[in-house]
């Protein structure tokens, strides 16, 4: 069976919802983006697999994810370093970046050297607004994303690639394919090319609402914030 | 050992100081406060024994950690009816009952019919902050919470308790002693005379500040948001 996606014009539209008439502030949305996706670092990378988490955040929303998730990474016991090249000035990530800065987690300039230094990743760089072309500094970073031999978890795309068409035929990001991805409230059209583990978070959405998009609320187990949901071909 | 506690001054400036020089939102503490206490309801009072909680939210903040907790209980699979006699008509605890409202959370008037009705009781009246007396309509809920043989959990304090000192020496509360208390952040002194379940929520706060509030941050498991801390002359 065909997993339901939702296109990147669809996606853009419920997140407008979610903050207008479903009156979610974005703080919130953030907050429980964020901890869906620490959830499933630690699912897919325990911490007897080592400690330090390098999140690479982008300069707009899915780097705001990014931010939340590595506090919620600190109080698990995870080390994380956050490589956030292009800081927004929006108050909202200034926030979340203080709240880190409060914690002693560094922050640092040079991808390349950070990529040595750490035992997983966090690809929380562009999101499902993305598309065109990968901006500097970004393009040697996801260059660096692509080579590793570490474990990388994207957060709701893998980054570089098209949220409809999946990775670009060629060139940069072509043969990007992250170890895990967390697409939040659904998955975009992108994970039909994805052959990782792939989880859903973002447990607020209502049932009314995932009617009206036409996607699926997967089954959430007990009090978790993200379900594992196979991708075409895969089985649990 | 005894266990440290934060008193209702100490407990107002943390508040103060978490969202000016910490950067959190009220957003996002209150969700985090209120995820907390849904896992806590979680654990003393999983869907085995019943899917119906009643959530009594008063006027200020804990009314409002009680809203984003009956929400996070209707995603767990929980059976949610609100009573909120004096809602607030500060934007934020609209937009919370908004969030309940999509999700078709009946908002009762009655509580001593909801009573009759339930599962479980979430008493999330009054917090860090009360003292003096309970006003209307709170006199016959604080009652009926007393009488009842039904499981209550309380958020931060059991309403109509003295922060400081605990039950009132006589009359309306004091033979108040619900089945679990959540502790937000830190214990307040009333810990000393409560005999239930007792668990810390809260799991955002910084070494730093915890430090300089003289408290413990216990020691959580796992992803969990909350932790079981034995309160005097109990073990676990």
């Amino acid at each position: 069976m065909a997993i339901k996606t939702l296109g990147a014009k669809a996606a853009a539209a419920l997140d407008q919802e979610l903050m207008s008439t479903c009156a979610f502030s974005l703080d919130q949305l953030m907050e429980l983006a964020g901890l869906s996706v620490s959830q499933a670092v630690y699912r897919v990378h325990p911490l007897s697999k080592g400690r330090r988490v390098l999140v690479a955040c982008g300069p707009g929303n899915n780097g705001g994810d990014g931010l939340v998730a590595a506090r919620h990474l600190f109080f698990y016991g995870y080390q994380p370093t956050i490589y956030y090249p292009k800081r927004s000035k929006n108050e909202l990530y200034q926030r979340l970046s203080k709240q880190l800065e409060d914690l002693n987690v560094p922050f640092v300039d040079d991808f390349q050297s950070a990529i040595g230094q750490t035992d997983h990743i966090v690809d929380a760089i562009f999101g499902f607004s993305f598309s065109g072309e990968v901006r500097e500094p970004f393009p040697a970073v996801i260059q660096a994303l692509q080579d590793t031999k570490l474990p990388v978890t994207s957060v709701d795309a893998p980054s570089s690639w098209d949220i409809e068409k999946g990775p670009p035929a060629s060139g940069l990001g072509s043969s990007f394919m992250p170890t895990a991805l967390v697409s939040l409230s659904a998955p975009k059209p992108l994970v039909n090319h994805f052959t990782g583990r792939h989880f859903v978070g973002g447990r607020f959405v209502s049932p009314l609402i995932a009617k009206k998009y036409d996607f699926d609320v997967p089954e959430y187990q007990g009090i978790d914030q993200i379900v594992e949901v196979p991708v075409a071909g895969q089985k649990l």
